[in-house]
């Protein structure tokens, strides 16, 4: 089935694999009239890119973007955004041996099992490159959603059992782990030193505020903004879990808690004087912050031995070689709010078409 | 936009309200030939039915589901099959007093925002009473996928701090909360009546295992079987969270713990050895068994006096009348369930298409 | 594969047999707010009744729709809006012969193809009763397009060989052929008595002219207005051709003759002088009158005897009994115009996002 | 909205204006395991290139397809397949005068109308090159469908009032018209000679017959094979009617003759003994040849002076300079081949679903 493609209104559809010829996303149903330059694309990517730090790969990828289509004179026509970034430094020599085995915790085996073979160079179609699709789509919403305003905050809010315990939002990118609370950004450069020298590698959390995001927006039922979130964030390779607003801790939870309260202010606008619910009620914006997170798991790719088995079924004993991350978190921090600005993006479109009084301002 | 539809090739339409005619599911796309009455759908409409115990709500609901199209002679036509719940015990005089005001931790509010205004008897097309399309639909997902052999196990795993701690398939029916360990159902039930006493409620997290699931089924990218999972479970009302294999613990984990090794089996099957993925790799199932949780906030409503604002925008207090569950978690088991069957039917018959071989199986 | 669902933001889902409970459809997507009740639908149907002259099958079917949900207080509520026409009249009796043989003309050697049966009950899902619930979503659409002011002019252009020759719109409702021209009104008319006499159908051509519809409406490529119609119109059981503006005409012009010239008027708004294209440039709509046709085939069910292949796969002479329409136009009007509406909702609604000047009309 | 996908499983998503870098292509859902190359592609596109008769523009356009993604050892992988054809004879200057005003007859108006701008340069996406998406999107699902022995016959069956009386296969491919009749090729190149010295343009009618098709494809209501052909035909540029098996014919046809007879062949096969209907019963395959036509205005661009208006709304006489097709029905043969391709792919990909057998063949 055709699996990607993201998004009924504003949709993005991404391709391309590791060692081809490069990875892609066509943006399909911005409105016109949005400016927009390579430079807005190339921030976001900029921020995925590996060989910041070195808790992430030094491979050196340019990962420079180019506008194909969609634009004239600045600003975006209407029709596709076709965006393309050239794999640069393809090395197949490292991973021609990964194609006889199955890698702990990779998809190799699960595409096996579904198409029969698969391109095993660099993890193909599975590879975190393709991750650099969603982050193009991502920019192209968010550059959309600051036109009226609405702002995402992402970061790293824990690297294993180092949790941030405090939020200075300037932290945020001093720090290569993008982490709020400079004091737990040191604690988790040492845990992710001693993971390295074990030669094993380390999970952690990402959080997402979106702010000045209009109420109103999600439908009922099966396309509340909630559960597209979760459909975003959990189609990200490595995610393993989403919440939004107090998420798991809300199971624990009492009624009398969890529920926030409506106030008004000065100006007699209705507010929440609290956040449990983390910006949705029944699933539709409810004008305070959309607070939510994500679970991401280690990176699997390991030096240490690993039993599995080859693709002749026999078990073996691996050792990946090449060039991995201990820790993938920082890196998809931009391809969570990414995906963050996809969903509220579709839904913003979407809700245009909400009532009566909606339809009436535009074609009455 | 049109909300109210799930799934690409086998998809449930749902409509109605807590006090409107009845509630409905429209399921198109399923495949012709399968045996199918209307005692299947009702075995799984009784699972959500209130007035079971003490813990849930006393209002009679017969919620008997009618078949109005699809079948032919017990076997599905291939046409849509339709369904309807009559609504019986609409009692709008309860509810009268809420079309002041904003109830916490509802969807009043938001409905007000998007819409402009809603319909107040019952929380009308947010009820949980919405729910019983989405159990309708997915037992006729489930019907099918029980034809080759998938089998579902749903359960309560905690009720606010009480967690199960012991698995037991048998316990699961026997007791009032769903619970697979008969001890924490006690507990549980300890802690639901101190909840009941102090007119407050509680929230909870529900498991669900998924076994003799294809290897292959879920595609890459955006339509991945986890991402699917996610935004169904997180399209359920009261669902705050969603984790699957070790979730949010995975974040917490080494790699070298979180990775499931490959075996082979005396047969020469390959199977994993431990599961910590829950059953997907690259969001593909890999053949073992599907775990996922879903985390379910406390009732919303609770007899205590709660601060709020009315549709004037004046700050009041209120208290929330009528007959009310203080958890609903046992009766969402069967909810979230169904929703696990409506992707998994989905990505069954979309995975159908993924090979040539499987095209000329079928049509060469 | 699901395909009883039509549109993207406004979608209509249909279900239901000739010989079922009922034939119903569910609108979702429809805005909040827009004025709605019974009667609105009850007259679209009305229009599609047989019954109302000896040209069309004297079975009595009251038709009489309920609306289930989606209304509060007179008003959409912006949530699914479920109708349902209840099956009055089902004499399978008539119909148990058909079980055995292919009826030429008809769905049931494809249906047999297909799904390895068929309801054979007055050709189940493939009857022409399944029009009501396109019936039932068009009108939701006409009204809601009627608040902005869009008016749908739809009527029989030609019976067989006798095509209408001059334009009265009040004459339309005044002959049971629903033709614009009394006179040629009259020659149909004769022209059915002789197919009846001769036990004989006959087809037709349906003409839809839709005014005041915005400029702008569709999208470039495959999302073109044009295109959008031509598959609604097509989808409708005998229908063998669709064109728009001159259609199969303009294969055979030149292109000095084809193109509209622009103009100004007074007001120093744009228009075309001339409208061969049928108010779209490039599959969008250019605020000129949209005007298009549908070719309708002869009714299949005649009273001669036919060769046709029982389900034994023996060579045969069939007689069909029953009561059908010698000619099925003039009922098919509404059908048409039904779904020119559900096309052209979806086409105004999705247009809301088309450029950001819109989005900040609504949003900023 | 996003209007540049077409498919439901296998799905076309397509880009690129006639003087951005390029036009693309991503073709989503491919079963994995259908060997193809980039001369596969070349095959089409070079079917609608330019330059290969007096008839059409003498533009050089090498029209190069690359292969960017989705291939591994010469077979599809089941990830998207990225497809590029990079624009190289971007003329601008020939383009700037028609930024001032509107053309008769093409879309430059409605562009105007719903995004406030447009691209002007060569028509931008509303430009003929937007087709060369089409076609290599077409040319992967007719390699596919060539798998399991599906095969198209395409060709010109009228150029203005010249239409074609016989029927020989291999004329097609040997006159410049694609016309399957020698001397009406002749004929129509005179009365194209007439046209271009009276500086005007000529209209057409397409004709495409798909062979060995599997009965049972396409869906009942709105996803009949039928439909699809018809949105999918209708939304290529130039194109104002279509038409499947007698078309507007049977619309002035009898039943008695328009029905087409079962018969059974010697080996108890069921067949139909005509094919009035051009393949499809209640919109579904019927085993016989899909036969359909398409009626395609002529080339709006004439070098004759027309009457329009220009972007400050005065009345203008414009002379469109460049170098036009005086007629466009050549080279659209195989767009709409490529367009019908795309449509029984996904209706034959789909149709895998529609039989608890077929399910059970896969998955039992």
């Amino acid at each position: 089935m055709a699996g990607s493609s993201f998004g009924n209104i504003f949709r993005v559809t991404t391709w391309g694999e590791s060692h081809g010829a490069g990875i892609g996303a066509v943006v399909d149903g911005c409105p016109a009239g949005l400016p927009l330059c390579e430079a807005d694309i190339q921030q976001y990517l900029n921020r995925r890119k590996p060989g910041q730090s070195r808790f992430s790969t030094p491979r050196k990828e340019d990962d420079q973007v180019e506008i194909l289509s969609g634009l004239f004179e600045g600003r975006t026509t209407g029709t596709p955004i076709s965006m393309i970034v050239h794999n640069k430094t393809q090395r197949s020599q490292d991973y021609s041996e990964i194609a006889s085995y199955y890698r702990p915790g990779h998809a190799d085996y699960t595409y096996d099992c579904k198409y029969g073979f698969r391109d095993y160079r660099g993890g193909g179609r599975s590879s975190g490159r393709e991750t650099i699709g969603r982050v193009a789509g991502g920019a192209v919403a968010a550059k959309m959603l600051a036109e009226i305003g609405v702002t995402f905050t992402t970061y790293t809010r824990a690297i294993g059992p180092v949790t941030a315990q405090s939020f200075d939002a300037d932290e945020i990118f001093r720090n290569p782990l993008y982490m709020p609370d400079r004091e737990a950004a040191e604690q988790a450069r040492d845990y992710l030193n001693r993971c390295m020298k074990e030669t094993d590698s380390s999970g952690g959390i990402i959080e997402c505020v979106v702010e000045h995001l209009p109420a109103g927006l999600g439908d009922p039922v099966f396309e509340k903004l909630s559960a597209n979130l979760a459909k975003a964030v959990c189609s990200v390779g490595a995610v393993k879990g989403f919440e939004i607003g107090d998420g798991f801790a809300a199971a624990e939870a009492r009624g009398s808690e969890n529920n926030d309260p409506f106030r008004t202010d000065d100006d007699g606008r209705i507010f929440k004087a609290s956040n449990h619910a983390g910006g949705v009620l029944g699933g539709i914006s409810d004008g305070s912050s959309l607070i939510f997170r994500a679970a991401v798991k280690p990176t699997p790719s390991i030096f240490s031995p690993q039993q599995t088995v080859n693709t002749s079924g026999e078990e073996i004993t691996c050792r990946i070689k090449g060039r991995h991350d201990p820790v993938i978190v920082p890196r998809a921090v931009v391809v969570i709010e990414s995906m963050a600005a996809l969903v509220i993006a579709d839904a913003l479109l979407g809700g245009m078409a909400a009532t009566m009084e909606h339809v009436k301002k535009i074609w009455g």
